[in-house]
């Protein structure tokens, strides 16, 4: 991904800035604040504004325990707890802007997490980047034969080669014909002046889903952990999982605290059914267990052996 | 659009049933219940479920006021009342669900409605089918010059094949490819025996945002006549209007006095500014009075001057 | 809980209709739709409307996964499936309303679940009832020792009869100065016409936590559940717990596979954190592990052999 | 209201505070930022923690309409704009938290605005505190004849002294059964060592509605602006509506420009209806007109004509 000089000129002015609060800050987010991660291609993120932290957490929390809470809780202890119960307002009292650049197929994915607000790059007042996600080749993969969706075994390089060329291919031959449509260079002046160039609206429908777009993203802490646990799984789609896991790394970085609990209590984790649950408790009883014993479907306990480290049946 | 046969048969067994229930029913709307409604050349809309009438919102108001509304207001009027003065929550009280096919760059204006329950067909599990919004002639037309989005001026008739042209070229041309890549038939069978395909979630970005997708969209009367406002205004794409108008339809089968107090106090009146309102009420006075005695813009007392159906300054 | 002659009269002719409806039908929930099940003393719940059932949680799962599945799943495993893997839209299609009457204070835990629409009996409109939460003598309990909330030991006799006392006379002085206050009798009559008595809104304050109020709800399924999961868990207050079981029975009617599922995959089992797992691990090899030996606290551990029958630390 | 030592110690160490941020801060509202405002006898509310300002606005709608827009708009003319025309989403991208106490009736109409955090001070861990709110004198009222809700005439003097001493005695009455029930000091510790006291959770449903409560409160931009419109309204009741002009005078130091907007085009102006519109528009053309002429009971007419300050039919 390559900036425009004003972009970076932009960032450098941003950073280079120092206002004074009472609020809050975080050190080692205003470290990172504004600059661009590269996700992909050409993606990016960046953290635009943010507002609380563990401790904002820890205070609302104690706002409903009030003085009922004669114990000194630590604020660890205490957000280990929140997090352990599933008292899950408290974190929605940390927010936290993005600026994201991703492929339109990222985006589309991204934006069924509800609780958020975003302010897109729209079609239909500007024109959109020459830019496409073409994969690295060894991302490229066939459909997966065990879960019915994501990737299985990885292609051939020649196979991989006419994939990787059929993409760049048509994406550049479907955004040639986008501009010529719309017949507007990037600084809006008509290319052709004997054409009228149709609305921009009804240009971008020959844009392929690799085309890049850009947008706000602004989400509380509660909902992103929610966004994370879904997204940074092994079955969401790789693409989308590269910016979870770049986010991860920046909620790392704001709530040091709230992110080891969630590391140990819910992506580090497993949930056991009533049937699992009753496996382990008889294995640990020293009874040898199959998965009819406890009514499970050869599927589901395979699930479990594997979460147990245990060999599949 | 066509319906397969596997289709037809199936609609054609729903609105054969006839089960018996204690709830309300509406049967304006149970006339048309999953029949399918065409819009654009390869998109539709159908009713698949609903739950409540006028009278449920009318019971859930009284509930509100209970015995201490002494009046028997009518249904009408207290529905009129709700709208009138934005009691919101009684109209929440129904809710709907449609099934929708439409061009995928009309889904993504769509989803930005967070407050409804979506069900897509994913493009990870499945194989989308071979069929691209293509506009009518008339449809297209140059970027407006006003409003800096949406259409202005038609094109030449010459432009217009061009670009109507290019448009499906490259949509088979990109579909064609797609299919090469994933390595599938419709019927999931592979092409081509010495490829393996590339999984579906890749090989689907090679796809235009004219594709039609699909998806089941659940929503509640107060957040539908939000959606219908926004997407009934003159300003929003025309592609997406023409669901909206269908709906409207729908609606008022549904609910035929939450439609009527819709038409009057959301969509037909007008909002004006304190700007405004002081203009009025001075030109009610017999005075003279120009856009700079309110302090407007000329651009705003434009528009006012359109909803009052006076002349422009 | 008492009927009014009214009440009773409209419940027996709702009970007595019959339409005919396209639309899908649960008969073991027709059976008991509008009828009232009494919780507490002057409590009740009842289902008012519903839309959707097990199969349309199938029907919109199917249309994310299409052609693309290409194994018939059968409804139940597709159930489970989804419940397993938090795929949770598919049960948001199905929507619930249920008219409940309890006492503020359950209404004000109940409240705080917000994506559902409430309307509620409004005391700046209405008259409240003269009814009042009195609770069992066996259910006065003091102070939780342990977890800083909820119940601990029993009382005596005696004071359990000194806090009944209190509780009833309190609510009933209180309700006679609220009435004398507004000055009206039940049918909004003045009572003393030398007085103008205080406005609803005003007088209402004098009332005491434990009086009656009710109000319609309507939630989808996904989040009936997040409800349920939370307000049966024995952490929630007595109160709240016994509406939420009468809930759980009438989600049971409603739909059936999905109940099953819940209690498989949410309610009966257990959640473990990533020392758990680790502990679990271990324990299953053979090895005797201690809390120490996995960074756990002695409470959490503790926690945990609870979960799995084993003796505490 | 009276601050504890404790409080008032606490306020002075952080107003001291000078943090260094890269982010945006707003002058105006750091003078004020943890400092309380007095609401009613015992409330107040407090600014504790904010993200964003106009700037924040503007800038996440130009990401939507990027390079498409080739005029440069300035700040003002742009909120001006999205206010006019009910684009939303870039309020959203601006969020603030609130300390409040208040009387739990207010909290009761507060809680119904779903789309905030809210994290309350819990009566199962903590003893509230013996604060009730008594209204003045001059806002005692006896119910409104004409919107059957809210307050109308002023009570005799001798009738409001009664109702001041009515509720002056019931909470002080109510409180003290509350803590002889729960036995417990302020500090938590038996005040009675020959009785157990009861859970707090059972001990707090003696209290009556004017009982203080308080809680974090936290939501964006947009969602605030909807509270106001609401609870500035005049038939909100009296006491919500006291916070809300609190809340207005806030948001006027965090986003003044936001604020002129909001005056100007939601709570300055009148929404026409349909009729009311066809009304007008007769009216400037010199027609005399009256409520039948265009279809409108006589009590909208009236309505409307009061917003056009011209004399009622």
């Amino acid at each position: 991904m390559q900036l425009t000089l004003e972009q970076e000129t932009e960032i450098k002015r941003l950073t280079a800035v120092s206002n004074s609060t009472k609020r809050s800050t975080v050190t080692a987010l205003e470290e990172i604040i504004y600059k661009l991660f590269p996700v992909l291609d050409h993606g990016f993120i960046r953290v635009i504004d943010y507002m609380g932290d563990d401790s904002a957490i820890v205070q609302a929390a104690r706002v409903s325990y009030g003085r009922g809470t004669k114990k000194v809780h630590q604020d660890k202890g205490l957000i280990n707890y929140l997090m352990r119960n599933r008292h899950t307002t408290p974190f929605e009292m940390c927010e936290i802007k993005f600026h994201v650049k991703m492929p339109i197929f990222v985006a589309r994915q991204w934006i069924r997490h509800r609780t958020a607000t975003v302010n897109e790059c729209s079609a239909r007042y500007s024109i959109l980047d020459r830019e496409f996600y073409i994969p690295a080749q060894e991302n490229l993969a066939a459909q997966s034969s065990d879960n019915s969706q994501g990737r299985g075994v990885s292609l051939s390089e020649n196979e991989a080669n006419d994939v990787l060329n059929i993409l760049r291919t048509d994406a550049e031959h479907c955004y040639n014909n986008y501009e010529k449509m719309h017949n507007e260079d990037e600084y809006g002046n008509r290319i052709d002046e004997n054409r009228t160039g149709v609305a921009r609206e009804l240009a971008r429908m020959n844009l392929t889903l690799n085309t890049y777009t850009q947008w706000y993203w602004k989400i509380d802490l509660h909902n992103l952990m929610h966004f994370l646990s879904l997204r940074l799984h092994p079955h969401a789609q790789l693409e989308i999982r590269l910016y979870a896991e770049q986010i991860l790394e920046m909620m790392k970085r704001w709530t040091p605290m709230t992110y080891e609990a969630f590391m140990q209590y819910r992506m580090g984790g497993a949930h056991l059914s009533s049937a699992g649950l009753e496996a382990v408790k008889r294995m640990l009883n020293g009874e040898k267990v199959s998965h009819s014993d406890v009514e499970m479907t050869k599927r589901e306990w395979n699930e479990l052996m594997k979460v147990l480290d245990k060999p599949e049946e």
